[in-house]
């Protein structure tokens, strides 16, 4: 997938602005520019190489450090010369194999962590491509202001990761998808250059959008080396209850209910039926249930800045109670409990990765196809493999269903996945709402994407990247088709 | 700017799909393909040819009016074998030169006009390219649903259109820039292909974002033939003011306090000060102010789901009068005292190209630095030509400033342009916010673009476009730079 040949070192010395008096080895090379102790190899590259998931492996030539953009720059620049490939590597915890080599350049940010700035009364911060997401809420909501990009992974994940895999999560149904939290990046290119699209502004019209290029980029176009990224005001207050619910649409019209009750005050719509609660009683037994396990349940929080809205939540849900759509309720009473509701959503990675194989989905549907979506690929599911298990978890409000499938055994893995693109793709949605593409959703791209459109990835691709050499293989299929089908 | 040359007929005779047995004169080849009443030349394209502002002028070839998007698609054919450019037009309002050319092809969407679904419980609504914002604003709100963008020529701006400008308006404080609002589109490429990004998902994550390409690519990478539009509950309560505030500083006070009481619920927060009220009296004496000319004024709308506003729109104002942030204000108390608030507002296009010679300026800035940029390009001005007058409007909530200035001759134009553009970039500005580039930008994008941005967009634009045949010349400026200097 990778690919490690040294070029004419004649070429990396015509190179402009590379390090002078360079050695023919790559690696003394980088040693010379970044200093040893910022040059990984062997074992101590043994946490970038192992991704989260435990499903891809990383073996790359190295993992280098470089502190500032400059130094990305020239890492970039160096890589070249030497003909590498590079892998941008951030927290480590996709969940497509978009980090997995042999043989390339793995470039960490985990020395690029300074937030530079918040500016409350322009709403943004700027912060460096290698700041964890965790540390960013933190500080901006100690002044009182707040980032709405959430997910699990919020304790490791870094801005270069998040942004290049434009990771999703909860607040999604709020404060909308993820390049619409993002004003400006700072992007070192194939070639070594920096491309400064450090807009602070949320309307600038100033030619393409390239921004949204590198967002979802996958760091197949570049490397995102700082971001500026968008504030909202902090919700003063919040109520969260986990419901019990009739059905899928009685889900919906709660959805909506709550929406219209609170001017669109809905933080997180969370979709656990019985076989996520069911899973969670099982491996989360800490987290203990405030009521029996009911085929559909929801986790709800309201989140609103001009006055509390547990009176709110309660008397939707007591109108759900009379109309039968609600069939249990536990409001949170206090921020532990609120805490508890939201662990419960969160454990859902943990959980969903104790089995193998596994066919695991991150399908995105229209509102109106959720619940179709699900009958047919259960009806698909019980031609194809009666004996196998099914966890679902969905961000209800967007439409955005993670759904793992535990076959019975090997034999059908591929034939479960097709089916369920095809259920998928028959209803409007798409083969990915959130995780990204990596190695892992090639072939589904092969099978599923629009061959126009693949066509046209393809030329931005050639045209940012000629040689190929940034996070190579990922997102975009071989014109053939049929490359990277994930081993699980 | 354009290009206007015969290709040879055997390449147009061997091109796929091409319609048969054509002529070898182009016109009479559209004729074949579309009937001769959808080929328009000669004074019917006076229409087309006169751009809104009076300042740029097209004379193209003719005017077609494909009636599907498979005859867009042969058009497109049909001008790459003749060597032809092509320039779509929309509803003709934009306000950047996009539209002029001089012997290109211009396709007009006017015959597709067609909603073709509205799906309330999905929240989207699927239209074609010539469809008239006005019309579509109509159409989904008679469901109880709300289609965000708006902006003054909502009457005539069509799809294809105002997607291809990222035109941007007065809601985007509440519902965000365009790209958030539109979930899918349709793209007739340079070589005829029909690009199907048609998701109806708020979360899609299948590769590049190629979609925001071509919305905001002002027609050189594609032509936007239909969409997928993201629609929202319609507001139920609207509060609307006219407001006298002490200065700018007080407005942005004003308008924290406004999203914090309401949760976010504020639609519209334009800032008219005095040049600005002074014009609508002179131009507008119709629009009755209901006091007197102020330094400082706001128009405020808001729009809620749960809860009349007007209260809360009061109890904010008198604190503001309390604080002395509040001068004096009219609270609308009937629709169409809110609809004479909103006309105030709307005059601005009308009233701003009353003179000549202007400088037409339409910047963003941080919201943290629109009055230094107000006090600093007073300063500038008063070395440069202190006889020159300005108007003022701003989208306050977005930090979208559109200054005119009037100078008191031809002379220092680019001066005062140059000055502008000098104090937008040192704030962190844009030098367009909403209206695009076209050709009225060309020179201030080669001034203040990061070069590595243009050579990027370059990059992209030979990609997709190798024969630089979809409207040549608009957003990205010659590498030599200077061309396309605006003619005032």
């Amino acid at each position: 997938m990778a690919f490690l040949s040294y070029g004419p070192v004649a070429r990396f010395r015509a190179e402009e602005n590379a390090v002078k008096d360079t050695p023919d080895d790559p690696l003394a090379a980088l040693r010379t520019l970044l200093g040893d102790a910022h040059v990984l190899t062997g074992g101590d590259v043994e946490k970038f190489a192992r991704d989260w998931t435990g499903k891809w492996r990383a073996d790359p030539l190295a993992v280098v450090r470089p502190a500032n953009t400059a130094e990305v720059s020239q890492v970039v620049k160096l890589a070249a010369a030497f003909d590498l490939s590079i892998v941008p590597v951030g927290g480590n915890t996709g969940l497509v194999g978009g980090t997995s080599n042999t043989g390339a350049l793995m470039i960490s940010l985990e020395r690029m962590t300074t937030i530079r700035d918040i500016r409350p009364a322009a709403g943004l911060a700027v912060v460096e491509g290698g700041a964890i997401l965790s540390d960013i809420h933190a500080a901006v909501e100690a002044q009182d202001m707040f980032f709405p990009l959430t997910f699990g992974a919020r304790g490791s994940a870094r801005v270069g990761g998040f942004l290049s895999t434009n990771a999703g999560g909860s607040n999604v149904v709020r404060y909308g998808p993820t390049r619409g939290l993002v004003l400006g990046i700072e992007v070192v290119l194939a070639d070594g250059r920096i491309l400064d699209l450090m807009s602070e502004l949320r309307k600038d019209n100033s030619g393409y959008d390239l921004r949204d290029l590198f967002i979802g980029g996958e760091g197949t176009l570049g490397i995102i080396t700082a971001a500026v990224l968008r504030l909202v005001p902090k919700p003063r207050h919040h109520a969260a209850a986990l419901v019990a619910v009739r059905d899928l649409p009685a889900s919906l019209r709660l959805l909506r209910a709550l929406q219209s009750a609170t001017d669109g005050a809905v933080e997180a719509f969370e979709y656990m039926p019985r076989s996520y609660m069911t899973a969670l009683a099982t491996h989360r037994p800490d987290l203990r249930q405030p009521f029996a396990v009911h085929d559909h349940c929801v986790m709800i929080d309201l989140g609103g800045l001009s006055r509390p809205l547990g009176d709110v939540m309660e008397a939707v849900l007591e109108a759900g109670v009379e109309s039968g759509d609600v069939l249990d309720a536990m409001v949170a009473q206090n921020e532990a409990q609120r805490r508890l509701i939201w662990d419960m959503r969160e454990a859902a990675a943990e959980i969903t990765f104790t089995r193998l194989p596994i066919v695991d989905n991150d399908v995105a549907l229209p509102l109106d196809a959720v619940a179709q979506f699900i009958d047919d690929m259960h009806a698909g599911l019980a031609t194809l493999d009666p004996g196998a298990d099914t966890l679902i978890v969905a961000h209800l409000g967007d439409g955005n269903v993670h759904l793992t499938v535990y076959p019975t055994d090997d034999g059908q893995l591929d034939a479960i996945r097709e089916m369920i693109e095809g259920v998928t793709v028959s209803l409007g949605g798409s083969i990915s709402a959130e995780h990204g593409i990596g190695l892992s959703k090639l072939t589904t791209m092969t099978r599923r994407k629009d061959p126009v459109a693949l066509d046209v990835m393809r030329a931005i691709k050639t045209a940012l990247d000629p040689d190929n050499r940034m996070n190579p293989g990922k997102v975009i299929p071989e014109r053939t088709g049929g490359a990277g089908t994930p081993p699980t």
